[in-house]
């Protein structure tokens, strides 16, 4: 038997192998054949990560998902027209949080965590308000709520930083999610590498795909007459994590994540950008792993 | 020889000592008696507490004391006219974080880490700026800057529970330090019953020493013209904790250190107010280490 039939038939081998080594698998809902990567010892509630604008889910760093995959299950996957799954991309942060659940639900879970990046985290608001039963904890890393402060459209110096083109492309995430200092480029040369690594990577997002995220992203964005309520009526229990001074989704819009969500617990790094759990992946697992374990609150 | 001498004697028995247990010592400089308890396995750089308004010695909570002292040594104090310390209590943050030097440079002390809450996260910033060859790493909780937001007086309903008369005085930490919910309010409870254990505290501050450090508060306060000048100079690593809602020193304060001290992180708590490192100790302890242990960032 390969590998890849060991692990479709016995989960309990899920944990032979790595971010770098795990295959690609696919399950299929809605007519859409996602594509998806699930590693990591079973026993505690799974971990989704949702993915940033332009990102598949080769770019996840293994320096995250590795040490988290020591002790619970990790799931990487593509949403609906991006990388490796096949469809049309969505146009909304709703219809993504939709595909999201469909995903899921194909798997045959009942109870996930979540972890989103950037519009990720904008993707696991909505589906704990969407199916909040489906979802335990959340993770929410560079995001912001719907309507926040800065969020209708990206500073022009932001929006040129991805549409630039560079040698090995990958290097656009330097300026995007690393702050400009010595040592924040040197964590996201880091990072590049070792994204680099696995050998049978996803292909780009295609054009249409980001232009689909882009429209997303930008009625997200839309400033909002209702203030926060949204975020008051998430119940379960978020970690909302950022760098000092993210170019993308402004800082100030973890305070208000942090301030809004009832059971909200804030970290704030220094030196750094977007991508700042890249740059501090270390402490980011612990933190991760402090929050994830943790009893739940008391009745 | 009594447990006093031994300690006096020999700093490597500090460690057969508790938050609970360590004896009172004293050392003089510039004519007053400082009044201190020092305890925690040496080797690593000391942490000195600083304590808030209208605390003394006795205030600081054993549960996160005595797991910081497995594998460092922790100084609490009383500064000048507090608790066991004589002398006329001082009118400004810096003349506090004065005598703080005076009585870390009494010990013989070459570097420290400090930990201070509220003022006492005041005279931490002073202190750091005044000799910052004194101090390594910073923590900072349910603090400001000086002429934060909010900070040039409290709010009525907040300045009332300063002067409250309870049957058990302690009690007015409880609407002073943790959220009006009941899980807040039982970890506050359960705070109190912790630092009425030891048997020998100090009696309460007193009229005049209340009076005195309520003026360095307002001053402090007092909103400044040059933004945040200050706090751009801080060289050292600060961690930075609080509540989600702090009455005291509002919470936005925190996010105003860390987005201004260059190397700060930010670490913001759920349900909870100025004492939220109480509320969370556990948390705060596992916060504590990351940080304090964490190698120096490169040069």
């Amino acid at each position: 038997m390969s590998p890849d039939v060991l692990q479709v038939e016995n989960n309990d081998l899920t944990d032979l192998y790595t971010h770098d080594t795990v295959s690609t698998t696919y399950v299929e809902a809605d007519g859409v054949r996602f594509a998806y990567r699930r590693f990591g010892r079973t026993g505690k509630t799974p971990v989704v990560f949702i993915q940033h604008f332009r990102g598949t889910m080769d770019n996840h760093d293994p320096a995250i998902t590795d040490p988290l995959a020591d002790d619970r299950e990790i799931i990487l996957f593509d949403n609906r027209g991006v990388g490796a799954t096949n469809g049309i991309a969505r146009e909304t942060v709703d219809d993504m949080a939709h595909d999201t659940a469909l995903f899921i639900d194909a798997l045959g879970l009942s109870t996930v965590d979540l972890l989103g990046h950037s519009m990720g985290g904008e993707v696991v608001q909505m589906l704990a308000l969407q199916r909040p039963e489906l979802v335990r904890r959340l993770i929410l890393v560079g995001t912001g709520p719907r309507g926040g402060e800065g969020m209708a459209t990206l500073k022009p110096s932001t929006a040129e930083l991805f549409v630039k083109q560079y040698e090995r492309q990958d290097e656009m995430w330097l300026a995007i999610m690393f702050a400009p200092s010595e040592t924040s480029d040197a964590a996201g040369r880091a990072y590049l590498e070792r994204i680099r690594r696995r050998p049978d990577r996803d292909g780009p997002v295609t054009a249409e795909a980001a232009l689909a995220h882009g429209t997303a992203a930008r009625v997200w964005g839309r400033p909002n007459t209702e203030g926060y309520a949204d975020l008051r009526r998430i119940a379960q229990s978020a970690l909302v994590v950022n760098g000092s001074d993210d170019i993308v989704i402004p800082t100030v819009n973890s305070f208000i994540l942090q301030q809004h969500i009832p059971n909200a617990k804030l970290v704030l790094y220094p030196d750094s950008n977007h991508g700042a759990h890249y740059q501090f992946h270390e402490d980011f697992v612990a933190q991760a792993k402090l929050f994830l374990d943790r009893p739940a609150p008391g009745p």
